[in-house]
Protein backbone atom coordinates (compact mmCIF):
# COMPACT_ATOMS: atom_id res chain seq x y z
CA UNK A 1 0.00 0.00 0.00
CA UNK A 2 2.90 2.29 0.90
CA UNK A 3 4.80 1.37 -1.78
CA UNK A 4 2.30 2.53 -4.49
CA UNK A 5 0.48 5.52 -2.82
CA UNK A 6 3.81 6.93 -1.91
CA UNK A 7 5.82 6.55 -5.14
CA UNK A 8 5.21 9.94 -5.69
CA UNK A 9 3.12 10.85 -9.54
CA UNK A 10 1.43 14.22 -10.46
CA UNK A 11 -0.88 14.39 -7.59
CA UNK A 12 -3.13 16.04 -9.52
CA UNK A 13 -6.42 15.18 -7.88
CA UNK A 14 -5.12 15.77 -4.45
CA UNK A 15 -4.13 19.18 -6.24
CA UNK A 16 -7.43 19.64 -7.27
CA UNK A 17 -9.35 19.02 -3.59
CA UNK A 18 -6.70 21.42 -2.79
CA UNK A 19 -7.61 24.04 -4.76
CA UNK A 20 -11.34 24.23 -4.91
CA UNK A 21 -11.67 23.76 -1.26
CA UNK A 22 -9.70 27.25 -1.51
CA UNK A 23 -11.75 27.97 -4.30
CA UNK A 24 -15.30 28.27 -1.65
CA UNK A 25 -13.30 29.99 0.53
CA UNK A 26 -11.79 27.33 3.52
CA UNK A 27 -9.07 26.43 5.06
CA UNK A 28 -6.78 23.85 3.82
CA UNK A 29 -7.07 21.91 6.40
CA UNK A 30 -10.61 20.68 5.44
CA UNK A 31 -9.07 19.46 2.04
CA UNK A 32 -6.68 16.93 3.91
CA UNK A 33 -9.05 13.89 4.29
CA UNK A 34 -10.76 14.03 0.82
CA UNK A 35 -7.36 14.50 -0.74
CA UNK A 36 -5.72 11.34 0.53
CA UNK A 37 -8.87 9.44 -0.12
CA UNK A 38 -9.21 10.31 -3.79
CA UNK A 39 -5.68 9.23 -4.42
CA UNK A 40 -5.87 6.30 -2.36
CA UNK A 41 -8.93 5.36 -4.91
CA UNK A 42 -6.65 6.47 -8.07
CA UNK A 43 -3.91 4.42 -6.49
CA UNK A 44 -5.87 1.53 -5.91
CA UNK A 45 -7.12 1.65 -9.87
CA UNK A 46 -3.49 1.88 -10.80
CA UNK A 47 -2.04 -1.27 -8.62
CA UNK A 48 -5.20 -3.41 -10.72
CA UNK A 49 -4.47 -1.63 -13.77
CA UNK A 50 -1.35 -2.92 -13.94
CA UNK A 51 -2.03 -6.58 -13.15
CA UNK A 52 -1.38 -9.09 -15.83
CA UNK A 53 -4.88 -10.15 -16.80
CA UNK A 54 -5.59 -5.98 -16.90
CA UNK A 55 -2.78 -4.25 -18.83
CA UNK A 56 -0.12 -6.27 -17.08
CA UNK A 57 2.18 -2.93 -17.36
CA UNK A 58 5.68 -3.82 -15.79
CA UNK A 59 6.79 -0.25 -15.18
CA UNK A 60 5.29 3.06 -13.05
CA UNK A 61 6.25 6.06 -12.22
CA UNK A 62 9.44 4.62 -12.82
CA UNK A 63 9.86 1.73 -10.30
CA UNK A 64 8.06 -1.86 -11.04
CA UNK A 65 4.67 -1.90 -10.40
CA UNK A 66 3.20 -3.51 -7.50
CA UNK A 67 2.83 -7.27 -9.00
CA UNK A 68 6.48 -6.82 -10.28
CA UNK A 69 7.64 -5.98 -6.37
CA UNK A 70 5.24 -7.36 -4.16
CA UNK A 71 3.74 -10.52 -6.21
CA UNK A 72 -0.17 -10.72 -8.02
CA UNK A 73 -1.54 -11.79 -4.87
CA UNK A 74 -0.31 -8.76 -2.81
CA UNK A 75 -0.65 -6.57 -5.56
CA UNK A 76 -4.55 -7.56 -5.32
CA UNK A 77 -5.00 -6.81 -1.26
CA UNK A 78 -3.13 -3.87 -1.41
CA UNK A 79 -5.51 -2.16 -4.23
CA UNK A 80 -8.36 -3.32 -2.26
CA UNK A 81 -7.42 -2.23 1.18
CA UNK A 82 -6.65 1.20 -0.50
CA UNK A 83 -9.94 1.60 -1.89
CA UNK A 84 -11.47 0.73 1.71
CA UNK A 85 -9.10 2.53 3.65
CA UNK A 86 -10.44 5.65 1.46
CA UNK A 87 -13.96 5.31 2.90
CA UNK A 88 -12.29 4.46 6.16
CA UNK A 89 -10.39 7.81 5.99
CA UNK A 90 -13.14 9.67 4.68
CA UNK A 91 -15.76 8.33 7.80
CA UNK A 92 -13.39 8.61 10.72
CA UNK A 93 -15.21 11.49 13.67
CA UNK A 94 -13.80 14.99 12.48
CA UNK A 95 -14.69 18.03 14.01
CA UNK A 96 -14.25 19.55 10.55
CA UNK A 97 -17.25 18.59 9.25
CA UNK A 98 -20.94 18.16 9.38
CA UNK A 99 -22.12 14.40 9.25
CA UNK A 100 -24.02 15.47 6.44
CA UNK A 101 -20.54 17.14 4.51
CA UNK A 102 -19.00 13.43 5.08
CA UNK A 103 -21.38 11.35 4.16
CA UNK A 104 -21.72 13.61 0.96
CA UNK A 105 -17.98 13.21 0.14
CA UNK A 106 -18.22 9.53 0.39
CA UNK A 107 -21.27 9.15 -1.57
CA UNK A 108 -19.48 11.39 -4.77
CA UNK A 109 -16.27 9.36 -4.02
CA UNK A 110 -17.54 6.25 -3.96
CA UNK A 111 -20.26 7.06 -7.06
CA UNK A 112 -17.41 7.91 -8.94
CA UNK A 113 -15.37 5.23 -8.36
CA UNK A 114 -18.02 2.46 -8.98
CA UNK A 115 -19.48 0.73 -11.45
CA UNK A 116 -21.11 3.96 -13.33
CA UNK A 117 -18.50 5.31 -12.36
CA UNK A 118 -14.62 4.91 -13.31
CA UNK A 119 -15.04 0.63 -13.03
CA UNK A 120 -17.56 1.61 -15.88
CA UNK A 121 -14.93 2.87 -18.32
CA UNK A 122 -12.88 -0.04 -17.30
CA UNK A 123 -14.94 -2.45 -18.25
CA UNK A 124 -16.37 -0.61 -21.50
CA UNK A 125 -12.36 -0.59 -22.46
CA UNK A 126 -12.04 -4.22 -21.62
CA UNK A 127 -14.83 -5.12 -23.18
CA UNK A 128 -13.69 -3.63 -26.66
CA UNK A 129 -10.65 -4.49 -26.88
CA UNK A 130 -9.37 -4.80 -30.13
CA UNK A 131 -12.27 -2.61 -31.35
CA UNK A 132 -12.43 0.42 -33.61
CA UNK A 133 -13.73 2.98 -31.40
CA UNK A 134 -16.07 6.34 -32.49
CA UNK A 135 -15.03 9.43 -31.17
CA UNK A 136 -18.20 9.25 -29.11
CA UNK A 137 -17.18 6.18 -27.84
CA UNK A 138 -14.04 7.13 -26.83
CA UNK A 139 -15.20 9.90 -25.41
CA UNK A 140 -17.65 8.21 -22.99
CA UNK A 141 -15.05 5.87 -22.16
CA UNK A 142 -12.64 8.37 -20.95
CA UNK A 143 -15.66 10.52 -18.95
CA UNK A 144 -15.95 7.36 -16.78
CA UNK A 145 -12.11 6.27 -16.52
CA UNK A 146 -10.53 9.45 -15.52
CA UNK A 147 -13.13 11.93 -16.30
CA UNK A 148 -15.57 11.10 -13.43
CA UNK A 149 -12.34 10.72 -10.73
CA UNK A 150 -11.25 13.75 -11.62
CA UNK A 151 -14.68 15.74 -11.96
CA UNK A 152 -15.13 14.29 -8.31
CA UNK A 153 -12.06 15.93 -6.92
CA UNK A 154 -13.42 19.27 -7.47
CA UNK A 155 -16.70 18.37 -5.74
CA UNK A 156 -14.93 16.82 -2.69
CA UNK A 157 -13.06 20.05 -2.68
CA UNK A 158 -16.32 21.72 -2.38
CA UNK A 159 -18.02 19.71 -0.74
CA UNK A 160 -15.08 19.70 2.20
CA UNK A 161 -15.75 23.62 2.04
CA UNK A 162 -19.30 22.71 3.14
CA UNK A 163 -20.11 24.84 -0.40
CA UNK A 164 -24.01 24.55 -1.04
CA UNK A 165 -23.67 27.22 -3.61
CA UNK A 166 -25.38 25.02 -6.71
CA UNK A 167 -24.84 26.72 -9.48
CA UNK A 168 -20.42 27.02 -8.34
CA UNK A 169 -21.32 23.18 -7.78
CA UNK A 170 -22.07 22.73 -11.30
CA UNK A 171 -19.42 24.93 -12.99
CA UNK A 172 -16.66 23.42 -11.31
CA UNK A 173 -18.13 19.69 -12.18
CA UNK A 174 -18.18 21.01 -15.71
CA UNK A 175 -14.86 22.44 -15.25
CA UNK A 176 -13.73 19.29 -13.86
CA UNK A 177 -15.35 17.01 -17.17
CA UNK A 178 -13.44 19.21 -19.37
CA UNK A 179 -10.01 18.55 -17.41
CA UNK A 180 -10.67 15.45 -17.10
CA UNK A 181 -11.05 15.21 -20.76
CA UNK A 182 -7.77 16.82 -21.64
CA UNK A 183 -5.82 15.49 -19.33
CA UNK A 184 -6.81 12.30 -21.43
CA UNK A 185 -5.94 14.01 -24.92
CA UNK A 186 -2.89 14.72 -23.43
CA UNK A 187 -1.54 11.38 -21.95
CA UNK A 188 -2.72 10.04 -25.89
CA UNK A 189 -0.32 12.86 -27.51
CA UNK A 190 2.61 12.09 -25.01
CA UNK A 191 2.46 8.65 -25.53
CA UNK A 192 3.76 9.43 -29.15
CA UNK A 193 5.63 12.36 -28.48
CA UNK A 194 7.02 12.06 -25.04
CA UNK A 195 10.00 9.71 -24.03
CA UNK A 196 10.40 6.86 -21.61
CA UNK A 197 12.61 8.95 -19.25
CA UNK A 198 10.22 11.60 -18.82
CA UNK A 199 7.10 9.46 -18.62
CA UNK A 200 8.42 7.09 -16.25
CA UNK A 201 6.91 4.15 -18.66
CA UNK A 202 7.46 3.15 -22.08
CA UNK A 203 6.22 5.73 -24.76
CA UNK A 204 3.94 4.56 -27.83
CA UNK A 205 2.44 1.51 -25.66
CA UNK A 206 -1.28 2.63 -26.31
CA UNK A 207 0.64 2.26 -30.26
CA UNK A 208 2.18 -0.86 -29.61
CA UNK A 209 -1.53 -2.53 -27.90
CA UNK A 210 -3.57 -1.02 -30.97
CA UNK A 211 -5.76 1.03 -28.42
CA UNK A 212 -8.59 3.80 -29.59
CA UNK A 213 -6.55 7.04 -29.12
CA UNK A 214 -7.48 11.22 -29.81
CA UNK A 215 -4.21 11.18 -32.13
CA UNK A 216 -5.38 8.09 -33.94
CA UNK A 217 -8.99 8.98 -34.46
CA UNK A 218 -7.76 12.66 -35.10
CA UNK A 219 -4.72 12.84 -36.11
CA UNK A 220 -1.88 14.39 -34.14
CA UNK A 221 -2.62 18.14 -35.47
CA UNK A 222 -6.20 17.49 -34.81
CA UNK A 223 -5.91 16.11 -31.12
CA UNK A 224 -3.34 19.22 -30.54
CA UNK A 225 -6.86 21.10 -31.61
CA UNK A 226 -8.60 19.22 -29.36
CA UNK A 227 -6.68 20.19 -26.19
CA UNK A 228 -6.66 23.89 -27.01
CA UNK A 229 -10.91 23.83 -27.25
CA UNK A 230 -10.58 22.26 -24.41
CA UNK A 231 -8.40 24.54 -22.32
CA UNK A 232 -10.37 27.60 -23.86
CA UNK A 233 -13.55 25.48 -22.26
CA UNK A 234 -12.53 25.32 -19.55
CA UNK A 235 -11.90 29.09 -19.03
CA UNK A 236 -14.88 30.14 -20.09
CA UNK A 237 -16.33 27.57 -17.02
CA UNK A 238 -14.91 29.64 -14.23
CA UNK A 239 -14.69 32.90 -16.14
CA UNK A 240 -17.37 34.85 -14.28
CA UNK A 241 -15.25 34.08 -10.98
CA UNK A 242 -12.53 36.50 -11.66
CA UNK A 243 -8.95 36.25 -9.91
CA UNK A 244 -10.20 33.56 -7.47
CA UNK A 245 -9.92 30.74 -10.63
CA UNK A 246 -6.87 31.42 -11.11
CA UNK A 247 -5.17 28.55 -9.20
CA UNK A 248 -7.35 26.56 -11.04
CA UNK A 249 -7.04 27.50 -14.17
CA UNK A 250 -3.62 27.18 -13.91
CA UNK A 251 -3.50 23.62 -13.10
CA UNK A 252 -6.11 23.21 -15.97
CA UNK A 253 -3.22 25.24 -18.34
CA UNK A 254 -0.51 22.53 -16.47
CA UNK A 255 -2.46 19.52 -17.30
CA UNK A 256 -2.45 20.80 -21.21
CA UNK A 257 1.54 22.13 -21.33
CA UNK A 258 2.84 19.19 -18.56
CA UNK A 259 5.51 16.53 -20.92
CA UNK A 260 5.13 13.89 -18.57
CA UNK B 1 -21.54 -7.88 -9.99
CA UNK B 2 -25.15 -9.76 -9.62
CA UNK B 3 -23.77 -13.43 -10.72
CA UNK B 4 -21.97 -13.73 -7.69
CA UNK B 5 -23.43 -11.45 -5.75
CA UNK B 6 -27.26 -13.23 -6.67
CA UNK B 7 -25.48 -16.97 -6.61
CA UNK B 8 -27.11 -17.52 -3.11
CA UNK B 9 -25.25 -18.59 -0.23
CA UNK B 10 -25.84 -18.84 3.31
CA UNK B 11 -25.89 -15.18 3.78
CA UNK B 12 -25.33 -15.25 7.22
CA UNK B 13 -23.46 -11.93 7.64
CA UNK B 14 -26.44 -10.46 6.34
CA UNK B 15 -28.62 -12.91 8.98
CA UNK B 16 -26.86 -11.41 11.60
CA UNK B 17 -27.55 -7.63 10.58
CA UNK B 18 -31.12 -8.39 10.61
CA UNK B 19 -31.17 -10.12 14.17
CA UNK B 20 -28.82 -8.08 15.95
CA UNK B 21 -31.04 -4.66 14.66
CA UNK B 22 -34.56 -6.52 15.62
CA UNK B 23 -32.76 -7.29 19.08
CA UNK B 24 -32.30 -3.27 19.92
CA UNK B 25 -35.31 -3.08 19.31
CA UNK B 26 -35.24 -1.79 15.54
CA UNK B 27 -37.57 -2.27 12.86
CA UNK B 28 -36.33 -4.74 10.35
CA UNK B 29 -36.43 -2.08 6.95
CA UNK B 30 -33.52 0.03 8.91
CA UNK B 31 -31.28 -3.64 8.23
CA UNK B 32 -31.51 -3.62 4.34
CA UNK B 33 -28.81 -1.30 3.84
CA UNK B 34 -26.14 -2.77 6.02
CA UNK B 35 -26.76 -6.17 5.00
CA UNK B 36 -26.52 -5.83 1.09
CA UNK B 37 -23.19 -3.79 2.07
CA UNK B 38 -21.97 -6.46 3.96
CA UNK B 39 -22.94 -9.22 1.83
CA UNK B 40 -21.54 -7.07 -1.17
CA UNK B 41 -18.11 -6.29 0.71
CA UNK B 42 -18.43 -10.28 1.17
CA UNK B 43 -18.91 -11.35 -2.15
CA UNK B 44 -16.01 -9.12 -3.62
CA UNK B 45 -13.70 -10.85 -1.32
CA UNK B 46 -14.98 -14.07 -2.40
CA UNK B 47 -14.35 -13.39 -6.06
CA UNK B 48 -10.86 -12.24 -5.50
CA UNK B 49 -10.22 -14.94 -3.63
CA UNK B 50 -10.73 -17.23 -6.16
CA UNK B 51 -8.88 -15.55 -8.76
CA UNK B 52 -5.58 -17.74 -9.75
CA UNK B 53 -2.86 -15.92 -7.96
CA UNK B 54 -5.01 -16.23 -4.92
CA UNK B 55 -6.73 -19.64 -4.18
CA UNK B 56 -6.90 -20.15 -7.82
CA UNK B 57 -10.89 -21.89 -7.35
CA UNK B 58 -13.06 -23.25 -10.18
CA UNK B 59 -16.20 -24.04 -8.35
CA UNK B 60 -18.00 -21.83 -5.73
CA UNK B 61 -21.80 -22.44 -4.50
CA UNK B 62 -21.65 -24.84 -6.93
CA UNK B 63 -21.55 -23.04 -9.98
CA UNK B 64 -18.13 -21.49 -12.10
CA UNK B 65 -16.30 -18.96 -10.02
CA UNK B 66 -16.45 -15.37 -11.69
CA UNK B 67 -13.05 -15.67 -13.23
CA UNK B 68 -14.19 -18.74 -15.01
CA UNK B 69 -17.31 -17.33 -15.99
CA UNK B 70 -16.17 -13.84 -17.26
CA UNK B 71 -12.70 -13.88 -17.03
CA UNK B 72 -10.14 -12.51 -14.66
CA UNK B 73 -9.86 -9.20 -15.78
CA UNK B 74 -13.80 -8.84 -15.19
CA UNK B 75 -13.28 -10.56 -12.07
CA UNK B 76 -11.15 -8.17 -10.70
CA UNK B 77 -13.43 -5.31 -11.83
CA UNK B 78 -16.71 -6.95 -10.34
CA UNK B 79 -14.84 -7.44 -7.25
CA UNK B 80 -13.56 -3.94 -6.86
CA UNK B 81 -17.51 -2.69 -7.97
CA UNK B 82 -18.99 -4.53 -5.15
CA UNK B 83 -16.72 -3.33 -2.59
CA UNK B 84 -17.18 0.33 -3.52
CA UNK B 85 -20.60 -0.15 -3.96
CA UNK B 86 -21.15 -1.25 -0.43
CA UNK B 87 -20.10 2.28 0.49
CA UNK B 88 -22.57 3.97 -1.70
CA UNK B 89 -25.40 2.08 -0.29
CA UNK B 90 -24.44 3.31 3.24
CA UNK B 91 -23.70 6.37 2.44
CA UNK B 92 -26.84 7.49 0.45
CA UNK B 93 -29.46 9.94 1.90
CA UNK B 94 -31.85 7.77 4.05
CA UNK B 95 -34.51 8.84 6.23
CA UNK B 96 -34.02 6.11 8.44
CA UNK B 97 -31.19 6.80 9.96
CA UNK B 98 -29.60 10.09 11.58
CA UNK B 99 -26.25 11.09 9.48
CA UNK B 100 -24.53 10.32 12.72
CA UNK B 101 -25.51 6.64 12.66
CA UNK B 102 -24.70 6.19 8.79
CA UNK B 103 -21.22 7.60 9.63
CA UNK B 104 -20.43 4.98 12.42
CA UNK B 105 -21.91 2.15 10.33
CA UNK B 106 -19.28 3.13 7.11
CA UNK B 107 -16.42 3.25 9.62
CA UNK B 108 -17.20 -0.35 11.14
CA UNK B 109 -17.45 -1.65 7.51
CA UNK B 110 -14.39 0.01 6.16
CA UNK B 111 -12.44 -0.67 9.31
CA UNK B 112 -13.95 -4.47 9.91
CA UNK B 113 -12.84 -5.10 6.14
CA UNK B 114 -9.90 -2.70 5.44
CA UNK B 115 -5.91 -3.72 6.39
CA UNK B 116 -6.30 -3.81 9.73
CA UNK B 117 -9.59 -6.56 9.23
CA UNK B 118 -10.35 -8.82 6.89
CA UNK B 119 -7.40 -7.96 4.53
CA UNK B 120 -4.89 -8.15 6.98
CA UNK B 121 -6.09 -11.80 7.52
CA UNK B 122 -6.01 -12.30 4.40
CA UNK B 123 -2.28 -11.01 3.63
CA UNK B 124 -1.36 -12.97 6.93
CA UNK B 125 -2.21 -16.02 4.76
CA UNK B 126 -0.57 -15.60 1.85
CA UNK B 127 2.45 -14.83 3.66
CA UNK B 128 2.64 -17.81 5.47
CA UNK B 129 1.50 -20.51 3.04
CA UNK B 130 3.02 -24.07 3.18
CA UNK B 131 4.06 -22.75 7.01
CA UNK B 132 3.46 -24.53 10.02
CA UNK B 133 0.87 -21.93 12.10
CA UNK B 134 0.54 -22.15 15.97
CA UNK B 135 -2.88 -22.35 17.37
CA UNK B 136 -2.64 -18.60 18.21
CA UNK B 137 -1.54 -17.29 14.65
CA UNK B 138 -4.22 -19.47 13.11
CA UNK B 139 -6.97 -17.94 15.45
CA UNK B 140 -5.39 -14.34 14.30
CA UNK B 141 -5.63 -15.04 11.07
CA UNK B 142 -9.32 -16.42 11.11
CA UNK B 143 -9.91 -13.43 13.41
CA UNK B 144 -9.04 -10.81 11.10
CA UNK B 145 -9.90 -12.81 7.94
CA UNK B 146 -13.65 -14.21 8.69
CA UNK B 147 -13.94 -13.07 12.05
CA UNK B 148 -13.49 -9.53 11.67
CA UNK B 149 -16.96 -9.38 9.13
CA UNK B 150 -19.10 -11.59 11.14
CA UNK B 151 -18.72 -9.20 14.56
CA UNK B 152 -18.87 -6.09 12.26
CA UNK B 153 -22.55 -7.27 11.03
CA UNK B 154 -23.46 -7.40 14.44
CA UNK B 155 -22.27 -4.11 15.30
CA UNK B 156 -23.44 -2.62 12.09
CA UNK B 157 -27.33 -4.06 12.86
CA UNK B 158 -26.53 -2.30 16.86
CA UNK B 159 -25.67 0.82 14.72
CA UNK B 160 -28.10 0.67 12.21
CA UNK B 161 -30.92 0.57 15.15
CA UNK B 162 -29.09 3.64 16.73
CA UNK B 163 -28.27 1.62 19.70
CA UNK B 164 -26.02 3.39 22.21
CA UNK B 165 -25.58 0.78 25.00
CA UNK B 166 -21.63 0.15 25.36
CA UNK B 167 -22.58 -3.29 27.45
CA UNK B 168 -25.07 -4.30 24.61
CA UNK B 169 -22.57 -3.56 22.05
CA UNK B 170 -20.02 -4.75 23.65
CA UNK B 171 -21.54 -8.21 24.42
CA UNK B 172 -22.80 -8.42 20.31
CA UNK B 173 -19.35 -7.59 18.91
CA UNK B 174 -17.71 -10.62 22.13
CA UNK B 175 -20.88 -12.79 20.52
CA UNK B 176 -19.70 -12.02 16.78
CA UNK B 177 -15.42 -12.56 17.84
CA UNK B 178 -16.98 -16.45 19.22
CA UNK B 179 -19.37 -17.48 16.35
CA UNK B 180 -16.70 -15.80 13.95
CA UNK B 181 -14.22 -18.57 15.66
CA UNK B 182 -16.87 -21.34 15.33
CA UNK B 183 -17.49 -20.47 11.51
CA UNK B 184 -14.29 -21.47 10.82
CA UNK B 185 -13.80 -24.51 12.99
CA UNK B 186 -16.92 -25.80 11.09
CA UNK B 187 -15.60 -25.26 7.95
CA UNK B 188 -12.38 -26.89 8.46
CA UNK B 189 -14.26 -29.93 9.83
CA UNK B 190 -16.40 -29.83 6.60
CA UNK B 191 -13.95 -29.80 4.65
CA UNK B 192 -12.73 -33.00 6.21
CA UNK B 193 -16.01 -34.56 6.40
CA UNK B 194 -18.55 -32.58 4.28
CA UNK B 195 -19.21 -34.25 0.62
CA UNK B 196 -18.88 -31.95 -2.45
CA UNK B 197 -22.48 -32.24 -3.39
CA UNK B 198 -23.27 -30.84 0.12
CA UNK B 199 -20.62 -28.10 0.05
CA UNK B 200 -20.94 -26.52 -3.32
CA UNK B 201 -16.86 -26.56 -3.30
CA UNK B 202 -14.24 -29.82 -3.60
CA UNK B 203 -14.26 -31.45 -0.12
CA UNK B 204 -10.73 -32.23 1.00
CA UNK B 205 -8.89 -29.11 -0.13
CA UNK B 206 -7.46 -27.72 2.26
CA UNK B 207 -5.86 -30.64 2.86
CA UNK B 208 -4.80 -30.77 -0.67
CA UNK B 209 -2.86 -27.48 -0.29
CA UNK B 210 -1.20 -28.16 2.98
CA UNK B 211 -3.29 -25.15 4.65
CA UNK B 212 -2.97 -24.70 8.72
CA UNK B 213 -6.62 -25.84 10.17
CA UNK B 214 -8.16 -26.76 13.27
CA UNK B 215 -8.09 -30.23 12.80
CA UNK B 216 -4.36 -30.40 11.62
CA UNK B 217 -3.66 -28.70 14.82
CA UNK B 218 -6.28 -30.36 17.42
CA UNK B 219 -7.52 -33.50 16.17
CA UNK B 220 -10.42 -33.79 14.18
CA UNK B 221 -12.43 -35.10 17.91
CA UNK B 222 -9.87 -31.64 19.49
CA UNK B 223 -11.78 -29.30 16.92
CA UNK B 224 -14.97 -30.77 17.68
CA UNK B 225 -14.32 -30.52 21.30
CA UNK B 226 -13.24 -26.87 20.52
CA UNK B 227 -16.17 -26.34 18.77
CA UNK B 228 -19.06 -26.97 21.68
CA UNK B 229 -16.61 -25.00 23.91
CA UNK B 230 -17.46 -21.47 21.81
CA UNK B 231 -21.32 -22.51 21.50
CA UNK B 232 -21.45 -22.57 25.15
CA UNK B 233 -19.50 -19.32 25.46
CA UNK B 234 -21.54 -17.84 22.74
CA UNK B 235 -24.58 -18.36 24.58
CA UNK B 236 -23.15 -17.08 28.02
CA UNK B 237 -22.39 -14.13 25.80
CA UNK B 238 -25.51 -13.02 25.74
CA UNK B 239 -27.52 -15.00 28.57
CA UNK B 240 -27.85 -11.45 30.37
CA UNK B 241 -30.73 -10.95 27.72
CA UNK B 242 -33.25 -13.79 27.82
CA UNK B 243 -35.74 -14.63 25.37
CA UNK B 244 -34.73 -11.26 23.47
CA UNK B 245 -31.82 -13.31 22.34
CA UNK B 246 -33.29 -16.87 21.20
CA UNK B 247 -32.83 -15.50 17.41
CA UNK B 248 -28.85 -14.62 17.37
CA UNK B 249 -28.22 -18.06 19.57
CA UNK B 250 -30.38 -20.22 16.94
CA UNK B 251 -28.35 -18.19 14.47
CA UNK B 252 -24.59 -19.90 16.23
CA UNK B 253 -26.41 -23.60 16.94
CA UNK B 254 -26.58 -23.37 13.02
CA UNK B 255 -23.50 -22.38 12.52
CA UNK B 256 -21.84 -25.01 14.60
CA UNK B 257 -24.47 -27.55 13.30
CA UNK B 258 -24.82 -27.05 9.91
CA UNK B 259 -23.73 -29.32 7.06
CA UNK B 260 -22.55 -27.03 4.72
Amino acid sequence: MRYSLLQGGKRIRPALVFLANAFCGANDEKALAPAAAIEMIHTYSLIHDDLPPMDNDELRRGKPTCHIEFGEANAILAGDALLTLAFEVLSRPSPLYTPDAQLRMIQTLAVAAGHRGMVAGQAFDLAHEDQPLTLDQLEAMHRHKTGALISASLTLGAQAANCQNQQLLQDLSRFGRIIGLAFQVKDDLLDIEGDTLTLGKPSGSDLARNKPTYPALLGIQGAKDKLLTLQEQAHKCLHDYGANSSALLALADYIVERNH
